[in-house]
């Protein structure tokens, strides 16, 4: 198959090297030439602009974007979407909302181009050599390119899940577990780094991956972490996050879900961001208000 | 080696197998008959009575408890301690809490009795076909036995982690991991289920299972589940524990330690067994009181 990749960032250049290992031809563009030599030196097509690469593939025409979500996907749709033809199919592999994807897939349906919502997890090592994808939109044109999917991901790797928005919905939910699973494991090493015994966590971390309840890749992770720093002394504990979490929380919101454990995940996530809070402040200065309790000023 | 098997439930009966395919003679005791019979048809020595047991193993004995924690626990330890000599091994494989472990350790230690605490993790099957063991104690009596729990655990799934109560400790801060993961798991399913989309739950925790960041063992399970029962139908979820979780909280507060995910999974589980709640009614009396907002009649 014959597939345009637009953005060859970490998640599009290690996607892109594994299209062409499973034998499809990909034609790249991104907006930085030396991305797009690194696709080529791997055997890709490059253009030097949105123009050349659509000009390039032949129609009906399968383009995969991975691009940041937001402003520069929107972007890329608008200006894509303007030359393609009735029958393409763009697929948008990046962390979109699927409320704004809904929009996409509507608006692009009405020039006869399919838009297939895409969320992919693995990482970067996943995208490379196997990746998990969850897949929305159109199913006579998940059919036309399911083969792709088939080849780019792990065996039983890839799902249609349903009508357009669904595979972001789902990569949106997944992330949201994701940070209350992380979570879950950052407070349990909390606990014994804080107790009174001398745990080797790496150690603690590898028995837990092998034969307990809790085995899973974010404890083999964990593992990998403290293999290379034993207490993590090189890091500081700031968490950021970069949206999926924020919109599952919302989410739950709309759909008046109590989902107490992703949502303290998302603001324990921002209170990490904080080194001190407003909210503390005001806490000390009532106690002392109403109980002389001593503050410590800044 | 020659290990004698106090307690023969679920557990204790799969680690008696496991034990035994691995070339230990197990001889075992339960207060129940039926369980010593079933332990004997596979090659196990029965006994009628811990007194049966302690006198047919030679010593330095290696005694193994599988008793629920708590009070049933604390009994068989003064029952068995009181038969015991010096330099004999009783290992506790159940769920104590580690404050009683450090404390019976200590007492036992009185009389020159070694006693290893032991999480087990892995459910039955583990028990089975390959556990994963947290071991807490002297460092010489776990060399004693360290080629027991080679042979029962999988590979890499044991480990000495620390003087007495590090086993149990560590066995208590899993479980409230699991707590949390379970919870967030189960958060991200019900918006699915609340979500417009028509989701596959046996086929979204399938493609998530492969691929994807949050596989896990637990994910694997909940794939199983929705395998038998598509929308879980057939269950009420009422969300029962067994004191670990709490324990784990509990020691959060002593430690002045920031858990929200673990502590509102366990909270969410109490919820979840009352079908109405008093502070429901609380609030929903001032929201009448102060705004005339309208209250549901029991």
């Amino acid at each position: 198959m014959q597939v345009g990749m637009i953005g060859l960032g970490k998640m599009g250049l290690n996607l892109t090297y594994n299209v062409m290992e499973q034998g499809h031809k990909a034609i790249v563009f991104d907006v930085n030439p030396i991305a797009v030599k690194e696709a080529v030196k791997a055997g890709a097509v490059g253009t030097a602009s949105l123009e050349e690469l659509i000009q390039s593939l032949k129609a009906p025409r399968v383009i995969w974007m991975m691009v940041p979500a937001g402003e520069l996907t929107e972007q890329v749709i608008q200006q894509t979407s303007a030359m393609l033809e009735n029958g393409d199919i763009l697929i948008d592999g990046g962390n979109s909302n699927y409320k704004d994807t809904i929009r996409r897939a509507e608006q692009l349906s009405l020039k006869g181009i399919y838009f297939l919502d895409v969320g992919t997890s693995g990482g970067t090592s996943g995208a490379r050599l196997g990746a998990c994808t969850m897949i929305g939109g159109n199913k006579t044109a998940f059919a036309a390119v399911e083969q792709l999917f088939k080849d780019i991901c792990v065996k039983n790797g890839y799902l249609h899940a349903g009508e357009s928005g669904s595979g972001h919905f789902l990569k949106m939910v997944h992330n949201g577990v994701e940070y209350g699973m992380m979570q879950a494991i950052a407070e349990g090493f909390e606990l014994l780094e804080k107790s009174a015994y001398d745990f080797d966590f790496e150690r603690v971390a590898r028995v837990w991956n092998n034969g307990s309840v809790i085995r899973s890749w974010l404890m083999e992770l964990t593992e990998n972490a403290f293999a290379k720093d034993a207490h993590l002394d090189g890091l500081k504990g700031v968490m950021h996050s970069s949206g999926e979490g924020k919109w599952t929380l919302e989410t739950a919101l709309d759909l008046q879900t109590a989902t107490p454990v992703i949502a303290l995940s998302l603001l324990m996530r921002y209170r990490s961001l904080e080194e001190d809070t407003f909210s503390g402040k005001v806490v000390a200065a009532l106690r002392n208000e109403f109980g002389g309790h001593s503050v410590e000023r800044s």
